[in-house]
């Protein structure tokens, strides 16, 4: 399957603005880019990166994961960039369906991924936490995303009125996007990859202190 | 199965109590309940409320969902009681297993709870949002508990520490435990039982805002 991982390249997760520099924000929205790439590869997709701008992927997620790996540039917002994927694609594709998955899903595996792909329904939403829509599977040529506010109530309804089926995807590590500093946690707790091996590098932890639900503390003793 | 539920009776939801009145925690709490309990009949399973004090539980899920549903009184903290529980259960029960599921899965699914309950493995953990214990199967009768802290990551060390191998199922419906007024939009969007009635009548909505995930707003004009 044909997946389109859109990607800011310019000014990546700025909600973390109070966490990491903006080098940190970067490399890490690097990290994480390359552990979707990877996951998407070994679940059988075929991923291209839509960027905002033009990128040299090797120089961002290294050779290894770069080969393969197409670059489509669009400078628009991140609704009609996708629209226009979706536009080209479905109908183009020899399987009639091409998924959009974030590129900051950094705990993602592959069989969570092939869940994904593999799930019956002219969509397929991987709701992400909040409303939003983590990861998209597209078999119907009518249907067009909105990711602005709580796009999992839009794309429910702009799928029933182009009157294609809708499937939603359970699935905790596609709800995960990582945006804010209490994501980091699932990253520390659920991460394989490189994002996870960048946030240990960089001195972060899970902190329990006296709550329920752990944060994250970063070492301040190097 | 044998599933039983722990439920804080007397001062449910404490991070909400910024949100809703302590009456409102309370009838909130008990709608949970009454959807985790229909959820986990449907599921297959056989249902106990672990309650830490003598509760009524017709009066707070109705007779129609309080039937066949027993409660067992324990007024120790969450981890020696469910310890007990286990002691008791596991090898006692006719498939030697049992489930803890906490009563706070207010968008937990029949299908959700079935793929926990048939999931291979000595102990079968849903992880929560920020590393809990939403959800457990055990099989091996040396495991215990200890839902102090990051859970997730003890629990994997004790599984280890008796040899019982350990299986996480990826759910976000049961990895969203409602504890902070954030959970609320998941069981606004989600939800298709008396929480989200209960919470839709209260006049809670998902509310965009700018950000991109979405927060809850209280109606103010009733």
């Amino acid at each position: 399957m044909d997946v389109f991982v859109p990607f800011a390249a310019h000014r990546p997760k700025t909600r973390l603005s109070g966490t990491f520099t903006i080098e940190e924000r970067r490399a890490f929205a690097d990290a994480m880019l390359g552990d979707v790439l990877t996951a998407v590869q070994s679940a059988g997709g075929s991923p291209t990166v839509l960027a905002d701008r033009p990128i040299d992927l090797t120089t961002r997620v290294g050779a290894e994961v770069a080969t393969d790996v197409a670059v489509r540039v669009d400078d628009r917002d991140l609704s009609p960039a996708v629209n226009a994927v979706l536009a080209d694609a479905v109908s183009n594709t020899t399987d009639d369906a091409v998924a959009v998955v974030m590129s900051d899903l950094a705990i993602a595996t592959p069989d969570s991924l092939r869940r994904l792909f593999v799930a019956d329904g002219d969509v397929v939403i991987a709701p992400g936490r909040g409303g939003g829509t983590n990861a998209l599977v597209v078999r119907d040529p009518a249907f067009r995303v909105d990711y602005h506010g709580v796009s999992l109530r839009d794309h429910r309804r702009i799928a029933a009125d182009v009157g294609a089926t809708v499937t939603e995807l359970d699935s905790h590590r596609l709800a995960s996007d990582v945006d804010e500093r209490g994501d980091l946690t699932e990253v520390l707790l659920h991460g394989t990859g490189a994002a996870r091996r960048w946030l240990v590098d960089a001195g972060f932890e899970p902190s329990s202190a006296a709550e329920a639900r752990a944060g994250v503390r970063r070492r301040t003793d190097d």
